[in-house]
């Protein structure tokens, strides 16, 4: 197995990607090879000093960066031997099985959409983000947490058959506990978006559906699966961002608190595309790196998008 | 000056509401009488167990309780001697200038609507909560959070025009800074709702307008005041309020941590309406009850609903 990394991704590219390579190829062993596409003339100078000679990785030269601030679809277009460009293309020709990065995310959905694809049926692939639960017994999937904004009731609804998907395979939930983020936890609570989406969860056949839950809730084990629109997911994410940097300010340390620190997380992969692509945040260390690749290694041994066929025929 | 505290009111009533109106009628001393609204026969005993003979408070006896799960217009009307209905015949008739409750909060908005009414000109009254911040420096404001879920663009605007009112007058901010939240800091960043809303507040003349924050900025000094629809409104405040939990759980202490309980706080201010309302938190503890009544007694003293009706004319 091959899954591609997008060195010239992230605030700080290419160091954090190439070091977060290497730890990722000795954790993976022969069980797969870690393909950075970038520089070759930044990323060979790092992998020497850190006295590389995993057999496992390689390094595919690519003479164009698509920078954070760069207009998504353009760049994209445009820039045809850019990492992330060359990374989707050997994708789509399954040079690779998977493909991750941390940098500009319109450009990696720009990507999907137009190499790999949606999934036939999917009205709108979305991402995926680890919830950590402070009981520690398994890890909530808050989704959607960006893509987009504006979700209508069968939007949603999808939602919740790809969370179900993803937290039964990735997460080995039996029977993932399905949830809508909302402002109250009786029925008829919420905005015109959450009681019209209610309406078809309860109604629905996809999934176990376990009712409203409010934000005072998603750190307990109540659900499994947190379904929100992208605008809402992605505000949640940030205060996670912003309790995490006020705990570090005040000195208050415990291995939770650690556990909401995007810096080490992996990133959240896209549901909804053809292959397996996880995006991670422009800050992301050499940690974060790591869990991104292994976390695509993961989404390829599960056939996860496939699974995500099967469950839209 | 007479602030009324709805005693019935909380999950705890009428307790902490009792001692809340102890603690905050010797804070008063002769600048204010606090008045209980509700059973004098479960009231007296607790004023008397713990001594009072402050001269600044009053007991109504009323017979009646809307209770947490009451349809709020329906309780309204049907239990016309309930410590809300009463308390705001009392405020309407000017017996009272104040009036406030950590009670069924969709009977004090109905309540509200019903005897003081709106502001004209205000499309839709809110809540207003205070955001602590790691400063210390000044509190901010987020306005709204939970009245309105469903917002449009000129109802974001006048939230605008409100919460500029109410950090000059009540948080003496001479200037205020007013942020839109969003999901990135870039005039073209959102959804349909808080791109237009940008189009609005860019071109408004009624505040100082800073832009749009991310939820990862709500702690810091950027924005005094932080205009959102109700129901991302809502999502925040009870985040915060599981940060609260999560650090209490994990022994994690500070006086800041402390800022984010929300029983301590006193409650949210109704802005928008023709006199003084304040709701509380369901949990409200006897700190929160008092701390409530002085935000109403200092809402009274700058007269804000007065300063609210000025800047609309």
């Amino acid at each position: 197995m091959r899954i591609g990394i997008d060195a010239m991704g992230g605030d700080f590219a290419p160091k954090p990607a190439v070091l977060g390579a290497i730890a990722a190829s000795i954790e993976l062993q022969n069980l797969g090879t870690v393909v950075l596409y970038g520089d070759s003339s930044k990323i060979e100078p790092i992998l020497k000093e850190h006295n590389c000679n995993t057999a496992n990785i390689d390094v595919f030269h690519t003479s164009e960066t698509i920078a954070m601030g760069d207009h998504p679809a353009k760049a994209f277009q445009h820039k045809q031997d850019s990492s992330i460009t060359v990374g989707f293309k050997h994708l789509q020709s399954r040079k690779i099985d998977a493909f991750c990065s941390a940098g500009n995310t319109g450009a990696m959905m720009i990507g999907s959409m137009h190499t790999i694809k949606a999934i036939p049926g999917i009205i709108r692939p979305c991402l995926a983000s680890p919830i950590p639960k402070i009981s520690g017994k398994t890890t909530g999937t808050l989704l959607d947490v960006g893509l987009n904004s504006d979700c209508k009731p069968d939007v949603l609804y999808q939602y919740g058959i790809l969370g179900n998907i993803y937290a039964k395979t990735y997460y080995d939930i039996e029977t993932p506990n399905i949830c809508l983020l909302n402002i109250g936890e009786e029925e008829e609570k919420g905005n015109l978006l959450t009681k019209a989406t209610y309406e078809l969860m309860k109604d629905g056949i996809h999934f176990k559906f376990g009712g409203n839950i409010e934000s005072n809730n998603l750190f307990t084990d109540k659900a499994d699966v947190v379904v929100c629109d992208g605008f809402t997911g992605n505000i949640i994410l940030k205060q996670i961002e912003s309790f995490y940097s006020i705990a570090h300010e005040l000195h208050l340390s415990h291995p939770y608190i650690e556990n909401l620190n995007y810096e080490n997380h992996g990133g959240t992969p896209v549901l909804g595309v053809n292959a397996p692509i996880v995006v991670g945040h422009g800050a992301s260390n050499e940690i974060a790196i790591k869990n991104m690749i292994l976390q695509a290694y993961r989404i390829t041994i599960i056939k996860l998008p496939e699974k995500i066929k099967q469950a839209l025929q």
